[in-house]
């Protein structure tokens, strides 16, 4: 693709076919309620992934499985793709304007991360002839929430013509991704005028309602059109269509505003009129103004997130960008979202919610977007509480264990590989870490006593009876878990899995005692609800941790990933032939299993999680076994091996780690984005940044930060939030 | 269900509507060539499984799996069910006779295994008031491979009635097993005459083609009754129907006759003319010269396989139970052909290939079929050794290796979990051992030159690529396979596992040295063929089999399951909760896998294969350790364990095995008998009589007999064919 490097922007100077559904993704955009990637207005008969997201509007999907196990849920809760909005077809004396069949002279793509706006220039000639050029300007609004808004310019360039727009909506759309073919919507009802269109639409089974009401406009060079728009409806399709008799070099604007409102945040019955509502006051303002909005409500947003990279310009464009996407997929002003691994940027993995946000996303926000809304994500966890523990009875754990689902819409597992699904039981810790974290950030111990012990207490009697004590080794064992690193399936004592399990233990026993201390009567509360009893649940806690086994090898001095890890024939990444990667596209499953290749290095993860119980050269040892055994075809494993490469001192892989971290969608690392963004990973990359060069803990309530910058950047800086106050980082 | 013991027969004396699933499978019948449930000839409106399969006939049914790893099969190829031929709708005064909404009064149906005939006799009161009996034989021709006939008898008990019959067949039928609810057979032509109808089908994709001619006739006490047939004809569906004015006690009996032919044993040209020769021929001869040619060719199959046992009906009749139903599943006469896990009698598991064959069926069907019956499943496999080589090649093997499919048509893989189809390989090591065992047997070494020696080569070279050297162990290793023992997965060093793997390379390079030695000129070729590198390969071979880790625990002198199985919390089958099981029914999947519970103890398995090489006191131990911590939810546990038992003595243990492997299905142990029958686990329990309780085994190319007879067993006595003679048994 051709991609420029621009310190704000992302840019695309040529059209080529092939890229058309990489680009969609790559020029995504969305204000955390909703998102639509950058699909053309116009007709594109060439490959495209329409997709358009509202964050909460899901649908249980019926299981697709092989061999059914028990224990699998019934369904996977999907975001859907709905109405396609921007809809706008163009047609010139008749002929259709379609990138797919016209002659591109000129093409030019940016998205503004500054101002979070899209815009899209390009010179057409079409088979007839006549030559066009067009700009496309589209947002949704950070001000507005329930607000898209675009701008669409066509000029003749070598001529006059009848130039006929059909601004449209269409709302019977299918998810590319759907189980059994089936279709996720009910059409409601629609209504289409001269100068506005409706379409309300019911999800099956969930219910959800929403209405997208379109406002439509026609201006000839600046001035509004007295030409008349004939409306038009066909199946769940509303529009109007107008004619101009054109000159050469008319500027034709057609602008459309569209509210876009859903019944997770209006009555059903007023769905239509608060959307109409919303379009006409667009409209009313006019899109300069609204314009304006957007570029000073994105200006205010980095004001106090924003990293600057000196002497870099890939390296600042990378982290801008993923900041950028951080910022428009979860603003924390609903608690019933969370941050979905591809955001609103496409269909893979459902939008659904993973371990990812607790394990990566979760300091980004505390650190830009504030404690509260940091606490937000803490507080979806604590309401799905409940079912946390429905999923463990599921599997045969009783008396309150809670086992988080790997996958989430509502609380309810949705995964269906066992060996991921009952087995990855290591998001549980990342769950319980995240609350360490958020206090040890922002020091807010009581939330401990208001949501966070309950949700603890769940997560250590998971581990307490999921660990079991073996004869054999005279030990505590926790055998048939899935790591992190997801190239190994059902293996036994897992290093991380066992860590994290531990340190749950640990500290939901210290945290009870604070609790105790400082807020005996809620104490009281949580021990009866819970049916707590102190006396024998602590002691066995006490005994899993100091019996644990742990397993390591003493001659390499490094924690082995599991047992039997060294049983493997040892090859190292560097010798492994390039044709044969990634891996997982290339080798069968088994043959992935049995290597020694590790997707994501999952004992780095428990040193980068709890660093500070280990040396240095400990540090430096594991990290320098598993580096070499890791491909990194998780998105999520080369920030940890940038931070932890910073920590030690090797530079030179910390700054490649950081680069195919923060570039990886942008240079496309594993020929996948056209599938969409990987956006809880863009979280690692700020980490990259701000715990790797810059350094930055958290000791005793106080910021620290231990510059270590790659040799050629001249410059970082950067603010972040702590404790009621903006920290600004300069070095 | 109401079943009753009986020495020949299987019997039923009620009608139980929520049993008429179970008793379809438990009643079906077949001839090798084909089979057909215990379906009701006439309409029944409850709860029913129609099902009629002819061997060889496949569709490759598109792959359903919720998340798809490389590797994995594109299709599952499974026998198709197909038209039901038997049908016939009777009408009594215009009300069709229907045992779901009909009074029954009685009601017997017998399956008479000693002549392969099933006969159902019931009396109803019809909703309007009269009554009737009817008798309805059916059987499908051993003699005439391509024949099934029956007769259907009604009688008007309590006055006169206009009795309607429409004799049809249905062929548009769909399988009650796809993936995507798709239909697989097209419809090619059809007619219908007043005396016969035939229907041909073509299935998609694998464009096999099927007709079915019925001639049909009616008699009247015996005597043939001029009454006109008028055809009828519907989408896919043929028949005639014929009206009498019957007087109270009339026999109306109706005959039909049906030719199936099929594309693999005739031109498709041909089919529907060679089908009307069969029914034509058929009806010349007439029902009871059919009848009578069916019982004579049943006489002569169990002249040479009966067993008897004195003393003990269910035991009996359970034995019977299991021989008929291998007979009639497989005859050796078609090398397409092999034992589906549930042959004719279900759709589950495709009607395809597993391991059961080599593992169980083999040493059956040599015994009481003959040596060229048992080459024939040979042959099976040695045929699809380019299959095998590149189902190999898929999973990254190279240089002919061969991984022989877990489930099979055509020597394609077909199954699709990663878990069993890429690691179960176990299943090379049966197909090679049954090369061994056939040749223990019969003697007939020159089977190695002229196919066996190229099926061993590439399971040898199979398993050296597979074992792989573990410098920590300073030992080689086999990791991430799954063993016969399901309830774990990919597990590292499963003892059985590694045994077969070392035992096949010893075997091979025996077998190339026989071959050489006795037929150089061919085991050159063999060699040139394989680009075999005697020096290289055999060193390699024989220092992985010198220098293979075999977990073992030491104290308790017992070969471990795999490594790590002590870790697991031990506890013994007879101290598990009863309402938990089955556990496959009862527990999720993670937390079978990671309990000690044993599907089907794979440890004895090796110990069954190999028991030569264990004193009596290690298999005692290893049986007693095994044996308390297996549930048999495999249909092929309890058999070996019945052998194994009766070696050590534990004659209790045995007969308890005995009766739980050979009345599976009659005593529907596993609440599934409504899916089909198990059949390749019937050989396992003719197993458990002849090598368990007769204690046969073949030394130094000599029978020898061993016998332990249950005590209240009076007598058992058998025959079994041996190098060209017949050999009886009595005890």
């Amino acid at each position: 693709m051709s991609m420029q490097t621009h310190p704000w922007k992302i840019i695309e100077t040529r059209f080529e076919k092939q890229r058309v559904k990489a680009a969609e993704s790559l020029f995504s955009i969305g204000n955390g309620i909703m998102g639509q990637r950058a699909n053309f207005e116009e007709v594109y008969s060439g490959d495209t992934l329409h997709g358009s997201y509202i964050g909460g509007i899901y649908y249980p999907d019926k299981t697709r499985v092989g061999w059914w196990k028990n224990g699998y849920p019934e369904y996977f809760a999907k975001v859907l793709n709905s109405a396609f909005w921007i809809g706008l077809d163009v047609k010139v004396n008749g002929e259709t304007l379609d990138l797919n069949t016209a002659t591109v002279k000129e093409f030019y793509r940016e998205l503004n991360m500054q101002h979070g706006v899209l815009t899209r220039r390009f010179t057409v000639a079409m088979p007839g002839g006549l030559q066009l050029s067009v700009e496309a300007v589209r947002f949704v609004s950070m001000v507005r929430t329930d607000l898209g808004a675009l701008s669409y310019t066509v000029q003749l360039l070598n001529g006059d013509a009848v130039v006929e727009f059909t601004p449209y909506t269409h709302a019977d759309v299918k998810n590319e991704d759907a189980n059994y073919d089936e279709k996720f919507w009910d059409f409601v009802a629609q209504t289409a005028t001269a100068g506005s269109s409706s379409v309300t639409m019911r999800t099956r089974k969930t219910g959800f309602s929403v209405c997208w009401h379109t406002n439509h406009e026609l201006k000839i060079n600046g001035q509004s059109a007295a030409l008349p728009f004939t409306p038009v409806e066909k199946q769940a399709w509303v529009g109007a269509t107008v004619k101009v008799t054109a000159k050469k070099n008319d500027r034709l604007t057609l602008f459309k505003y569209t509210g876009i409102t859903s019944s997770l945040n209006y009555l059903p019955e007023n769905l239509a009129e608060a959307a109409g509502e919303v379009a006409g006051e667009a409209q009313q303002a006019g899109f300069s103004a609204l314009m304006e909005e957007q570029c000073k409500a994105w200006e205010e947003k980095w004001a106090h997130c924003d990293v600057e990279i000196g002497g870099d310009e890939e390296a600042q464009q990378g982290i801008r960008f993923c900041i950028f996407q951080l910022l428009q997929t979860y603003t924390g002003k609903d608690a019933r979202l969370n941050v979905g691994p591809k955001g609103f940027t496409g269909e893979k993995y459902g939008g659904s919610t993973y371990w990812d946000t607790e394990a990566y996303c979760i300091p980004f926000y505390l650190a830009t977007a504030g404690d509260k809304v940091a606490r937000e994500l803490l507080r979806y966890r604590y309401n799905q509480l409940p079912k946390a523990i429905e999923n463990a009875q599921k599997l045969g754990f009783t008396d309150g264990a809670a086992l988080y689902p790997m996958v989430t819409m509502n609380g309810e597992e949705c995964h269906n590989e066992w060996e991921i699904t009952f087995e990855e039981i290591h998001r549980n810790g990342a769950i319980a870490y995240a609350i360490f974290n958020y206090i040890r950030y922002t020091g807010d111990r009581n939330y401990l006593s208001e949501c966070g012990l309950e949700v603890l207490i769940g997560i250590s009697r998971f581990w307490a009876q999921r660990i079991t004590w073996s004869e054999e080794r005279n030990k505590y064992v926790m055998l048939g878990v899935t790591g992190p690193n997801e190239y190994e399936n059902n293996v036994n004592n897992n290093w991380y899995t066992n860590y994290i399990a531990c340190w749950c233990l640990r500290y939901t026993r210290e945290s009870m005692e604070w609790v105790k201390a400082n807020h005996p009567g809620r104490y009281a509360d949580i021990l009866r609800i819970a049916h707590f009893d102190e006396l024998n649940e602590w002691t066995q806690w006490t005994d899993i941790t100091e019996k644990m086994h742990f397993p390591e090898d003493e001659q390499r001095g490094i924690y082995l990933q599991q047992d039997g890890y060294l049983d493997k024939e040892q090859i190292l990444v560097k010798d492994l032939d390039p044709a044969q990667r990634p891996l997982n596209q290339k080798w069968s499953w088994d043959r992935i299993l049995r290597s020694c290749f590790i997707k994501q290095a999952d004992v780095l993860q428990g040193i980068y999680f709890f660093e500070d119980e280990f040396d240095v050269e400990t540090i430096r040892r594991n990290f320098h076994f598993y580096e070499q055994r890791t491909v990194h075809e998780s998105s999520l494993s080369p920030c940890v091996h940038a931070i932890l490469a910073a920590k030690i001192g090797d530079m030179d892989k910390a700054y490649e780690m950081y680069l195919r971290t923060s570039r990886l969608d942008l240079d496309d690392y594993n020929k996948e984005v056209n599938e969409g963004l990987h956006i809880t990973s863009m979280a690692g990359s700020w980490l990259a940044v701000i715990q790797g060069f810059a350094g930055m803990r958290v000791k005793d309530g106080k910021l620290s930060f231990d510059p270590k910058l790659p040799e050629h950047w001249k410059s970082l800086s950067f603010k972040v939030n702590f404790r009621g106050e903006v920290v600004q980082f300069k070095a």
